[in-house]
Parts: C-alpha cells; structure tokens; sequence
C-alpha cells in the first residue's frame, strides 16, 4: 500500500475529492469554504445538504473575527479544535461548563451545565459581539436563542451544530428561524465539536487571508 | 415546543431511542456499550454497523484502565473529549502533537505532526501497556501499526478510528488486520475524535463500575 504521509499532500487531494463531492451544488465563497471544511472534518457528505447560513452569516463572522471578537463555546472538546488559537484571531475562545458556579447554576436551575454555561457568558457581558459556537449541547442552543429573544444578547455569530437525538434538531430548526442575530448550523440530528470547530476554522483562515 | 433540560431525562431518552436502533443486530456488553455510546455522541447510526473489535479488546481496555495505564491520543479535541480525567482512570492522558521536539522530527521526516508524537511516545517508552487513541490522523495509525509491527510496540489497546477521505479507510483496514494488539475501529471514512473519546469513555465508565 502507498501512504501518503506529506501533510500538504494529503490536505490537497483531499480538497480536491470535496471539490467533486460539491461539485454542481452551485456552493460560494465564504459558505462554500465553510462547507468544505465541515466536509473535510467529518468525512461525512450528508453536512454539504444540512448547512444552513443566514443571509452574510459567514461575511459576518469574518467581519467580527478581523475585529478581534471572542468566542464562546459549550464544551472543550469544541474550543480544543479552534486552530490558531493565541494568534489573535479570535481574540480569546472561553467555555465556562467545567466552572463550579456553572455547576452550581445549572443544579439549582435544574439545567445541564453547558446551558448554564451560556447564561454565565451572558451575565459577564461575553454574548455581544462574539462568536458563540455550539457543538454539543442542545440545551445551550435553547438557552442561547432566549438569551437572544428575550433578553437582547446579540452575538455577532451563533455556530449552533449540536448533535444527538433528544432535541439537537429541534434546537436547529429554531436557530433556522432566528432573525436577530446571523447563524450557522446543520439541520438533522448529527453536528459535533468537529463540525463547530471547523466551521469556524474555515472563518478564522478567511479572516486572516 | 417542549424542552427537555433535565440532563439524566436527556440521556436517558437518547439512549433508549439508541437501543431502538441497535436492537436486532445481537450486540452485547462490552462491545455494546461502546457502540451504543459512540452513537449517543455523533447519533450517526452507521457507526453501529462500522465498529470492529478484535476478540476481547474491549475486555482489555476494561482490564488496562483498572490498573490504572495511561492513554496517549493524537490529538487534542480527542484528549479534552476524555471524561474523568484526574479521577485515576485512566491514570494520565498525552497528547505530544503540539510540542516542538514533534513538529522538527516530523518536519525532518516529511510526516505529519501526529505521525510524529506516535514515534515520541514509542521513544518514551509510553506505549507498552497504554491505550493509544487515535481519531484524526490516518498518518498516525500507520505509524503505530508499525512500530507494533516493526519495533514491537505492546499497546494494551489502540482504538484508531482517524476520520477523512485520504488514507483513514486504508489505516482502518491495515488495523483490522492486526494481530499483535488488541484493537477497536471502525470501517469507512467516517470517525473522529468524538468517536474515539465516546468509545474510551464506555470502557472508562465499565472500569469503574
């Protein structure tokens, strides 16, 4: 068997087997470098049908990240995968779920940590402006949305991708519906830290181009 | 719309619509858990059909974790995705992708940065006996597949289940076929560190229990 081990090598005839999975769908820059990228990271073609962007989502994101913006995730695993990261571009990537006060929060609310975790962004005055990026939780997503419906959050862009049976899609289909704020995210069930992260990936690389 | 936010309501609703799924296929403890977890975490249920286990690997992993080995992971989304770390189980968890002594040897080498911090952790004399987890980099699952092979590394478990379009079925396959070490993967291009996290946290759970 031939391996091929050179990195470039590997990312661009990667690429270019996602340029003719894409291929036809009439895709853009910057959703489509967006796409690509979420493809690449999942290996997965059904994300190329599931995206979905608000009108200058994407442009809005680039916008925020040039402007140094923080971002706000739900879970580690997802600020793990945010490249660059100390390069200034996003200025500063925060996720409270491990605090004790989230932990606190979310018994006494009777929520998951990583919903609590976003009201906790929202208190400390975090939610304007950043980039928030949801891979997880569906609860988180949920919160978000109210934050934003009810109690004037104004993200510059909301990475909402959770995964997983109980509520992520349903938690989509309202982010979709959102005209507050610009989004991204994925309808159906499946989303994922990799997906949130390479979302943003995608911007950050678009930002500093 | 009703939201469930109740976190034990959550998983217990996913996980009865997972046995839902799985129900007929004839799985059973371990490798059930497994599989039903690493279906919880990316609810994609062709991951149920796509596991592999060599015979007694998941016992194995089960057995390494209760005295107490270490995991070494290839990348960091993969690390952060490990639940209860500091608990003693695993004892401790690696990640050398991004240290600088990694990124000239793979540089020297013309490899990738992950193929690279499998040899490290080969040199420290790390993988005997731990459970190496590998969800991003088909480059670095050739890489261990060779030193079990060729330099006589003794995992006590690789779960490889590196994700993409170029070489992550090829890897898969080439471990599949191993023989030296037990081993957990899954076939396809699909997989990722959500994954491989989901597949170590159903043994980490079973450890302790």
């Amino acid at each position: 068997m031939s391996i091929i081990s050179d990195p470039q090598q590997i990312e661009k005839k990667s690429f270019e087997i996602i340029e003719g999975l894409l291929a036809g769908k009439g895709l853009a820059s910057p959703d489509k470098d967006v796409i690509v990228r979420v493809v690449h990271a999942t290996a997965d073609p059904d994300f190329a049908d599931a995206m979905r962007f608000s009108p200058g989502a994407a442009e809005a994101g680039i916008a925020a990240l040039r402007a140094g913006c923080a971002v706000i995730t739900d879970v580690k695993m997802l600020k793990s995968g945010i490249s660059m990261v100390n390069s200034g571009t996003p200025s500063e990537v925060f996720c409270f779920i491990s605090d004790d006060d989230t932990a606190d929060s979310a018994k006494e609310a009777g929520t998951t940590r990583a919903a609590a975790s976003m009201r906790k962004a929202h208190e400390m005055g975090l939610l304007n402006g950043a980039i928030v990026a949801i891979g997880n939780a569906p609860t988180a997503l949920f919160e978000l949305i109210r934050l934003v419906q009810e109690e004037g959050a104004r993200p510059a862009l909301v990475i909402g991708v959770p995964v997983g049976f109980v509520g992520a899609a349903e938690s989509k289909e309202e982010l979709a519906k959102v005209t507050e704020v610009p989004f991204i995210t994925c309808l159906g069930k499946k989303g994922g830290s990799p997906v949130g992260a390479s979302a943003l990936n995608a911007l950050i690389k678009l930002a500093k181009s």
